[in-house]
């Protein structure tokens, strides 16, 4: 369809293939689109990950911020390997910030957010949508390569070349990651004035299943970390974590 | 391990990790890097094409060519659609060369080479490889804008950027595509001077089961133009064409 009145058209509206994990960042992130008035279509990725619940949270947070459309794409990233996610391997738990923040995780999956966008950005192009937004932030700088400035910009350098829409010129598209230079709590306050139900959301890496439904296990990287984010913004932590997660892994 | 005697070391072998479809091309292009003394390890992607045969065809090609270890990554592209390759709507037959070059067709997938090399960079990261393979060509140029030089060398910058290998200067990753400036006969006559196993591999989108195993349909594009290329070259083509591929398809 060609635009009526080709002189006097507002500005579309962007529109948005957000990458949502069911964890906390890629809600907010996909929040800050909404909120710039984006329309949204969402797609979680199945790599592998250890359980249901992450899949079950990226759906239930994609119906609550109105995506237009909610998709899974599975992707077996166990037949390549090389992580504890996708591996048969311990998820570190019980380590402290510091330690978090040091050297490249055993949950590092291999060309993890290169596989996410490259799966977004073949999305994109059917939906013809031209914003890719990606939770990724500072606070996996230290650790994660595919989290950092450069890796985005060479992705959207990427995508124009990659595609009909863009090498042709209909379309420039766009790396989105509004939470790269947020800390933890400043995500959980961005998140907070976006009425982000944070209540939905899955960071854990190693959740329990309990009678009342998933819990995170309170101890992993990730756990710690979301924990952190909620006492530093002095903001109510929603999460259910495990009845064990004070005592030893049981 | 430390080489023993790090000022006289020789160059280690080229590492390349190839992606295999099973066809004709990537089947050349591989052959090229074991021509070059390259250690080999080969990828196949499921991403629900019609059938078993190429994934069949990429197992037989990569034990023939000697890799070292060959996987099948499955991701299920048919959740974003696009294309007649994934989704269920008719393979194009029956179109003359000329037709078959211009525009994007039907049967491209969206952000499909993104997508693979993503895959090929997450396993090259974790086998310690340096060369990511793919018998991108100059027949794909005009409808596909994810085989051309320009993606390729954006997709190195990126593979540098995206991984901990890269981005700690421990390996720069290189994309191959060594048939990139070839035409099919030209394809056809390296492979036969490298002696790749033309009989083992399958090109056909919309191949048939016979009693004697998988023949090509002989009528859609990439039929016509594997054809073409063996004519040309003047080598004799051992594909086995379906009984139907003169007629009416059935």
């Amino acid at each position: 369809m060609s635009a009526p009145h080709q002189n006097s058209a507002p500005s579309p509206r962007p529109h948005a293939v957000a990458l949502v994990s069911g964890g906390l960042d890629s809600a907010v992130a996909a929040a800050c689109l909404v909120a710039e008035g984006a329309v949204l279509d969402t797609l979680a990725v199945n790599y592998g990950q250890r359980c249901q619940a992450e899949l079950d949270a990226a759906s239930a947070v994609a119906r609550h911020l109105g995506a237009r459309s909610h998709r899974v794409v599975a992707v077996d990233l166990r037949a390549i390997g090389g992580s504890s996610l996708t591996a048969d391997v311990d998820v570190p738990k019980d380590r402290s910030e510091h330690e978090i923040g040091t050297g490249v995780p055993s949950t590092y999956v291999p060309a993890r957010n290169t596989i996410l966008l490259s799966l977004a950005l073949g999305l994109a192009e059917v939906l013809g949508a031209d914003q890719l937004v990606i939770g990724a932030n500072a606070l996996d700088y230290s650790g994660y390569p595919d989290c950092r400035g450069p890796f985005l910009d060479a992705f959207a350098r990427l995508a124009n070349e990659a595609t009909a829409a863009g090498s042709e010129g209909r379309s420039r598209f766009r790396v989105r990651a509004p939470l790269l230079t947020m800390s933890k709590a400043e995500i959980v306050r961005r998140g907070t004035e976006l009425d982000v139900p944070f209540g939905l959301t899955m960071s854990c890496y190693d959740p329990f299943e309990e009678a009342q439904g998933w819990a995170h296990c309170g101890r992993c990287d990730s756990c710690a970390l979301r924990r952190a984010g909620f006492a530093t913004a002095s903001i109510p932590d929603p999460t259910r974590y495990a009845a064990t997660s004070g005592g030893p892994h049981s």
